[in-house]
């Protein structure tokens, strides 16, 4: 995805075009994504370049008697979220959880109510909203995701996550993951592979979800991160409080940096969807032995959406699949998906 | 371990007494203090409320028909390393690893040749050496650990690691970790704890030799960590440089902290030394059910050290168990585990 915090302003300018959020109850089935389907492996994956490349790299580093053989406890796989796992468009859903949380910030502290930015997110009208600047969406940021303990934080996001929709499919946003991906997670894994989730978004946002969405736990989800304050409460007792400080912007030449604090060592299989993955792509890429490089184009205007410069695509205000990624993707010998041929179904819902 | 980032001046100031390291060609047998001893669980400890202890925590943990069951997903333990898992005295390794490279620094730059604290340690006056100041060591931690690409730093500390020798016992520090803590890394895993390090040293330092020494691979590491920076070479090829900048300082309130940021959830088990330690054994104290919060106290003068002044102990240049670290642990409970009494061997070297 592209970052939460600033690295190209004129990207994000008009960023936020939708907030179509009903809240109604969800009583979504944990796991039920992750179900394995009939059918072999990536059995929502049609044959093709993108398949091949996946199969060809897991038969390769688990083939002992071969010369790209890695041991398992090398085996590293990551994955960013928004764009590559599930859906980002309209809106990053992260950023649609911040704006929804404006009414509860502005309940405790009433001296914003009457100032911009949160004027304009209180008054629900949508084209002003969509014309909100990167700054004035920072300071929403800023004020709905810091400031509070850690557990509080874990409870509110659980319950949005929990009853939010996106304004397309009517679904739960954790329903709009996609299957071939969640099928190569698991592929990956039950190959010894050690999945990470590697993201732009809010490390602990993504946490909150990420073992029953994509059967990822908490310490394997790297993202953009804040610092937090150790401290006591009137009970004595200790408590995290997450603070405005940036300690990790999990975007561009962040996302190795990123790994290499959070993980240690480098991939062997990296996906992304835009060029905020590049150097994930090409730290993985350019390690010895065979390594797994795929992007996720977004090409299917049907069944999801088509968007971003490469190929003649529609510009986004999210995920940038440029075409200088695509001709790089091209000569250094990455994968990309087409959403449209690679994939059969998009959603565990679709039959 | 006490911080290798100032936190307590007055402890550090004379903090270096000996620089005995042998450069001697090591050739270790990878695992093999790993290996499982015979007699039961934790043969190397006599039976004893600390023993006790350990064995009753797993047990409550794990069964499944109890109220302290905790799931295996959430089954997190937490480790100091310096003085918890290995000798701390008379030095932290990693100091006298980066007073070892001050040759090869002064090499690429030679004008620090003649300027201090540089000039002092190249003079190998141990008296002068002991004497510097807090502010000396850091300029020869930041000369030391930075400015060079992740890969040569590994290079570099793995081959320092396999030739250095303990003064006393004239062993690689390797063979210098508590046989009693290896075995119980071992049964914890043995019941589906994960287990972390988490470390006032240095992260990319434990990262070197972790999974050899102690099974826990280079993401398990938790440690005080720097940033780096993604830039490339005259290849063209991209690499990580280690740089100055502090992005996690695993000390005291650092140690919640940087487990909150690097694992996501709160531990079940705290294994601790010093005072830097305190508020990693709080925190994992203070949340829900049964949970294991044990200090080691180095009261064995014979088979080891005798230090802090816990007990009336001698006070120590490295790792300080006060007094009223001593009451804290008696009052919440934690257990105290005396290397004298608990411990029947502390090294997989010892019949």
């Amino acid at each position: 995805m592209l970052p939460i915090v600033p690295s190209s302003p004129i990207n994000r300018r008009t960023l936020l075009s939708t907030l179509a959020v009903l809240p109604v109850l969800s009583a979504l089935r944990p796991g039920s994504a992750l179900a394995q389907a009939p059918g072999g492996q990536l059995p929502s994956w049609n044959d093709g370049a993108a398949k091949q490349a996946i199969l060809d790299f897991v038969r390769t580093t688990t083939d002992q008697a071969g010369s790209n053989f890695v041991p398992p406890e090398d085996r590293i796989a990551v994955f960013e979220q928004d764009g590559t796992l599930w859906v980002e468009h309209p809106m990053y859903m992260q950023v649609l959880y911040c704006l929804d949380r404006v009414p509860a910030v502005v309940a405790k502290k009433p001296e914003l109510k009457d100032v911009a930015p949160f004027k304009t997110v209180l008054s629900g009208d949508r084209e002003a909203i969509a014309r909100l600047s990167l700054r004035d969406l920072e300071e929403i940021l800023a004020a709905t995701l810091t400031g509070m303990s850690v557990e509080e934080f874990n409870a509110e996001a659980k319950k949005w996550i929990e009853t939010a929709r996106h304004p397309r499919w009517k679904r739960p946003y954790t329903e709009l993951v996609y299957q071939p991906m969640l099928e190569v997670l698991r592929f990956l894994r039950d190959h010894g592979y050690k999945t990470y989730i590697v993201t732009g978004g809010g490390q602990d946002f993504v946490r909150v979800y990420a073992q029953r969405v994509y059967g990822i736990p908490p310490e394997q989800v790297v993202g953009t991160a804040g610092g937090t304050k150790y401290g006591y409460g009137k009970d004595g007792k200790p408590f995290l409080t997450k603070e405005l400080k940036l300690l990790l912007n999990d975007n561009d030449a962040g996302k190795p940096e990123g790994i290499h604090l959070m993980i240690g060592r480098r991939p062997y299989a990296a996906f992304g969807n835009s060029t905020g993955d590049h150097e994930m792509l090409e730290w993985t890429g350019t390690g010895a032995g065979a390594r797994l490089k795929m992007l996720v184009l977004h090409d299917d205007a049907v069944r999801e959406y088509a968007y971003g410069p490469a190929q003649g695509l529609p510009d986004s205000k999210v995920g940038t699949f440029t075409s200088a990624l695509y001709d790089e993707a091209t000569k250094d010998g990455w994968t990309v998906i087409s959403m449209k041929d690679d994939w059969k179904r998009l959603f565990a819902f679709e039959q």
